[in-house]
């Protein structure tokens, strides 16, 4: 018995069931597509010792929760064990991870991850305290082949192509062109990061005001045009290389760039046309990204941001002798599903996975009702007995209340079973060993709908 | 970049690939099976009030694990937020969830819920802090019909039934039978709870010290001798009835209890025979079970006690106003895993989905290994494209090491494809459009391992 008062938390999504639904259907898709790409699953702990979470900068910029056994509470110091808090991404977790079990992984290692994170930020529209990310990851042992930077946006182009969502564009650049082009117009290595942090504001605050801070971060009026040149890119085929090299500007770094996002772009061209495009502005925010980096925009919805990002690092851990590098890509499950349920965008076809109701004669029968829904189950298909012997009428509204299509009424000596479709009415004689419903009636669909008023 | 030491921590389990795929298994088949029974899944924030996770009583033993930002840290009082603690089962958040929804929920309310969950309790062989319980509950509005009662064992019967595991036994009991079997010795109703959670102890320190202790509670030797005489009682079929009334005990809550148990007992029989048993000793120790109580026991491990436990209660929660009674019954996956990963009693055919190494010849050739992976994927076929252009003896070492069973050698022009087993080493040529692996290889297998010497 529990009367404590019921608490909402902003910034914990939970689902009602159909929701739910969606939620699983996309999660499905999702692991059942980096499985099919050799991708094995990584589950991580929620929590990491806090020095870890936090990093060689210290940085508390991601609000991280602690977590400290009640019984300790105000005696962290004094504590034996380590200082705790719950996961941010699942990128630390998976560093971590890698390191603690070098010896027992085989490399390079393929990994996916889906799983919840957490950040204690101010809740806000597309934000969450708790949210789902769906990851995966290429590492291997010093050295990484530069083919995994074109098969990442592959798999997930493949994602959103079985997904009943609008167009997602994978937006594709590689952190060399820029770096490359700016050391070959003059600028100088140390400000390079600093010019790129500027450019990654343009979606946000526009060229002008772009170009402003450039100036005033010294880059001299010539500079900061190319810069925004170079940043006003964006072609679905190879023809951004002619763009760039008409820009006139040369260095080996940006060959190198070009090379390298030719190769990705021509794996896009030729396993999932239009899915991708070059995009010579985006540079991602994290430091560590050194060659090919990801983000992606849904037409229409632009100013959400970007639902899956990642990229190509050089080290993702260091135990101090062996350094791994990767490349990654994670998709903001809740992100995207926040968009799409908030608005209405997707449904699915019913709150519950039974696809049929045995309706229930007497309370006496009921053993019969069991009997027919073992029959059903053995053969895959989903199905719920019906809570009590009511009149017919109201088992029907049981089922139609969740969206359930087929009532089923068993029958007995000369009474032919018989199943209902109450969207139709149809009702016809069937055999227990046989009836199946149409495949698509199976498991609840989730589907494109209109959005809300 | 990152040098942090890596750190173990102690109660929080990690799989390696292989040991998740075997994780992997068994929730797909419980999820399977809950869906087959209609149930609809729930997934709760990870988070609730303390308060909430404390109870009326503010029972502390549950070694609450309390969440803060660092950056509130030491600030707990002052904040405006509530107190957050992470949840200890998933019984506790789903109470409030159907508190809080109950307006937007159908009832009787059919949820699964498979979750971690976290508890700071010393660590110890089959103890974790961090573990995962899949959950069924059914529960409704005001009053619960008895037959959900039998229908919770059913759907674990179903999943153990799948998982290659050793014979599972579901011993059933009903609270009230006990309950009327102490008042009808004349045992007073407020001494009836502590009579029960001394008789709970019989399996871990036997009848003698069952019974000083009965005694030392202010029970006669007579009434103590005839509670072990109930609780002795264990039977696969109905008999537990002939047997209970052969100890000459007369009470109206007896006769409820004893109806209501061979209502459960022949729905086993009926639907899952070998599966159930009758034990009138089980009490489980939580005092808001009202009806039929469920544990598990692993033959072999019974020291292990129960891996799956549950029962009816009358109150799951309450508004005040409206009060939801239920049934529910939970598996200790992580539990369970723990034993049978940890004595190397189940093991998986390999450590990646991949069923398919697709081989690349040579660099200048991967779009060619890259275009009959999308084909295999396309019919469903987990592949992998080998990541290098190494020599194809290498190239298998590498499937071999996974324990990929098929490598596929592109073909081009007049040299066919060709697909080596490499457990039998048998090579032939191939179709792209139309080769499959065995259904058997499609997928890693799970299957039972003899133990660890």
């Amino acid at each position: 018995m529990d009367r404590v008062k019921v608490t909402k938390l902003s910034g914990f999504p939970e689902y009602l069931p159909a929701e739910r639904i969606v939620e699983q259907h996309f999660l499905d898709v999702i692991r059942r597509t980096f499985e099919l790409h050799g991708f094995t699953s990584l589950e991580t702990r929620a929590v990491e010792p806090v020095d870890r979470l936090l990093g060689k900068g210290g940085d508390a910029d991601k609000e991280i929760y602690g977590v400290t056994r009640l019984a300790d509470r105000g005696a962290e110091t004094s504590s034996r064990e380590p200082d705790l808090g719950l996961h941010f991404d699942l990128t630390v977790p998976f560093a971590r991870f890698v390191l603690e079990n070098a010896g027992k992984l085989t490399f390079p290692y393929r990994r996916y991850q889906i799983q919840k994170v957490w950040r204690g930020e101010r809740p806000q529209e597309g934000r969450y305290r708790e949210f789902t990310q769906a990851d995966i990851d290429v590492v291997d042992v010093g050295e990484l082949a530069p083919h995994f930077e074109a098969e990442m946006p592959l798999v997930i182009a493949e994602i959103f192509a079985q997904l009943p969502i609008g167009r997602m564009t994978i937006q594709v650049n590689n952190r060399k062109i820029p770096e490359g082009f700016y050391q070959g117009i003059g600028i100088a290595p140390e400000d390079v990061a600093g010019t790129l942090r500027i450019i990654d504001k343009l979606d946000k605050i526009g060229p002008d005001k772009v170009r402003a801070l450039l100036v005033e971060a010294g880059r001299s009026t010539e500079q900061a045009d190319q810069c925004l040149a170079l940043a006003a890119i964006r072609t679905e085929d190879l023809s951004f290389v002619e763009r760039v090299r008409g820009l006139g500007v040369e260095h080996p770094l940006l060959d190198e760039g070009l090379e390298a996002l030719a190769a990705v772009i021509t794996a896009g061209l030729d396993n999932a046309p239009g899915a991708m495009v070059a995009d010579l502005k985006i540079a991602r925010g994290l430091d560590y990204y050194t060659g090919t980096v990801y983000e992606t925009q849904l037409e229409g919805y632009e100013s959400w941001g970007s639902f899956c990002s990642g990229g190509r690092y050089d080290a993702l851990a260091s135990d101090g002798r062996t350094t791994y590098p990767g490349v990654g890509i994670s998709i903001g499950v809740s992100r995207l599903l926040g968009l799409l349920l908030g608005k209405g965008l997707v449904t699915a076809s019913r709150a519950t996975p039974a696809a049929v109701l045995v309706a229930v004669v007497e309370e006496d029968s009921r053993a019969a009702s069991t009997s027919v829904a073992r029959a059903l189950r053995s053969r895959g298909i989903p199905c719920e007995v019906a809570p009590s012997a009511a009149k017919f009428g109201k088992q029907i509204r049981y089922a139609d209340r969740r969206g359930i299509p087929f009532v089923w009424f068993p029958g007995e000596g000369d009474v032919s079973h018989q199943v209902k479709d109450i969207r139709s009415g149809e009702q016809v004689d069937v055999d227990v060993d046989t009836w199946a419903p149409p495949t698509e009636d199976l498991k609840p669909s989730v589907v494109a709908s209109n959005p809300n008023p």
